[in-house]
């Protein structure tokens, strides 16, 4: 994968004085995925690890839940000016019968709600939708082996120091292994591949498992960890409401601000000992 | 606006001692925007301001190009468990005929293209959908006026600081003027708030003006600057390599990593003095 960044000249002004320099930027390319050939979403992503991103997607959105229910993936015939095939298509074939919200997958899950839009309604959908359940999940995990993850998820990253420009996430057991990262221009896009990847090698539901991320933990983050069954997320930066509001319903445990040897626990902190 | 931020009970761990305490999170809501009747999008927002969100959206993605072409706003009857409005629905009422992208909008403004997807498609989509050109906008400004707007900024902002999960962007004029900041979980909400300010005031195309995000600046927020008429968009992190792109045959002038005095000039550098 050359595509994951590119080389672009740049005017640098340091203490006012300016000079011509060349600057590695992360790559940004659309990707839109088909189910059955019909257009099912497009989103902005960093190139590399498409499957993974496509499969991981089609799981936290409630369309698949094995890998078995994934018939086949390819990319499509999708050309540019030139005539070369651009690697931003993939069609997706089903061994399932489509579920009902397929057909409106650009309303994405929070959206299928009957009543007035409101957060409640989110944390319905996601709670009726999720095939796994957290609130059995019994991992419990030491506090030092998750102050030690961001550490070792930066570690792991290969592009952010030449861009800056990327987010990361990282699957983490109990005894600290980092088991996959993955990187993207998004960071929904970041969890959806390490998340594929997972599925694919038949790992879901992820009991037992961390995922930690380099930013915030939105609502669609905490979201796309109790669809995958991953009972703990760590984030860098600050969660939302409504993600802890989700995380405590679920039974997923959230720590925010995990930096510098401190972190906040929002949510099921009887899993962090 | 009670609702932007809110308290949470939280573990806090520091030096491996835990105590009880409370934090404040920022508050993440779904905004659906209804366009005469029909659902048209739901994005994930910090709730408050509302009106300048839609209708600075509705700009970005082609639909509306002056404030006379929107006839109403108007927080829809949605309620939640208790009764009450939830002021997350929002139906607006257009004094225009609905442009064709609005039939798919879900389906963005860089997916409208009829050959396989690619960046390439994606600029030309921006650059045909656009109602103001940047290519003779003649604005120049000096470079320590950018370097001084991160800090300017910064202060500007009312939330950041109690909860560390907003992005902001701001509007400032040449002479360093601050006119507009806003805040919101997304970065995209946070620019459209601003753009919507800006149009509902009047003031679109923005021509002479530098729009300025305190996160990175992707595809997204560079066709925003251009669909509003901005002409110079400064980030205090990276750009993507597609946002350069974009921002290249637009004539839009992209300033990155604006911070500790110093910046790169990834586009039409002719603006900055």
């Amino acid at each position: 994968m050359g595509r994951v960044t590119s080389r672009h000249p740049v005017v640098s002004i340091i203490d006012g004085a300016s000079t011509q320099t060349t600057d590695t930027l992360v790559v940004e390319e659309p990707l839109e995925i088909r189910i059955n050939g019909e257009q099912f979403s497009v989103t902005m992503r960093t190139p590399g690890s498409d499957f993974e991103l496509a499969q991981g997607f089609l799981l936290t959105e409630g369309i698949v839940r094995h890998r078995e229910d994934i018939s086949t993936i390819r990319y499509c015939d999708g050309t540019d000016d030139d005539g070369r095939n651009t690697y931003n298509l993939l069609d997706i074939a089903l061994a399932i019968d489509l579920p009902p919200q397929a057909r409106n997958a650009q309303r994405n899950l929070y959206t299928t709600s009957s009543c007035g839009i409101c957060g409640k309604a989110s944390l319905d959908a996601v709670l009726t939708t999720s095939h796994f359940s957290l609130t059995d999940e019994r991992t419990t995990i030491a506090a030092g082996q998750i102050l030690a993850m961001p550490d070792r998820l930066r570690a792991a990253q290969r592009i952010f120091d030449s861009t800056g420009g990327l987010h990361a996430a990282g699957l983490f057991t109990t005894s600290g292994e980092l088991l996959v990262v993955r990187e993207d221009i998004g960071r929904h896009n970041a969890v959806d591949k390490v998340i594929g990847w997972a599925l694919e090698s038949g790992r879901v539901p992820l009991h037992g498992q961390t995922l930690m991320v380099s930013g915030r933990a939105s609502f669609e983050l905490a979201q796309k960890a109790i669809m995958a069954g991953i009972p703990i997320l760590a984030a860098v930066s600050a969660p939302s409401s409504l993600a802890v509001d989700l995380a405590r319903e679920a039974g997923l445990t959230i720590a925010g601000f995990v930096r510098g040897g401190r972190m906040n626990i929002y949510s099921h902190s009887e899993r962090i000992v």
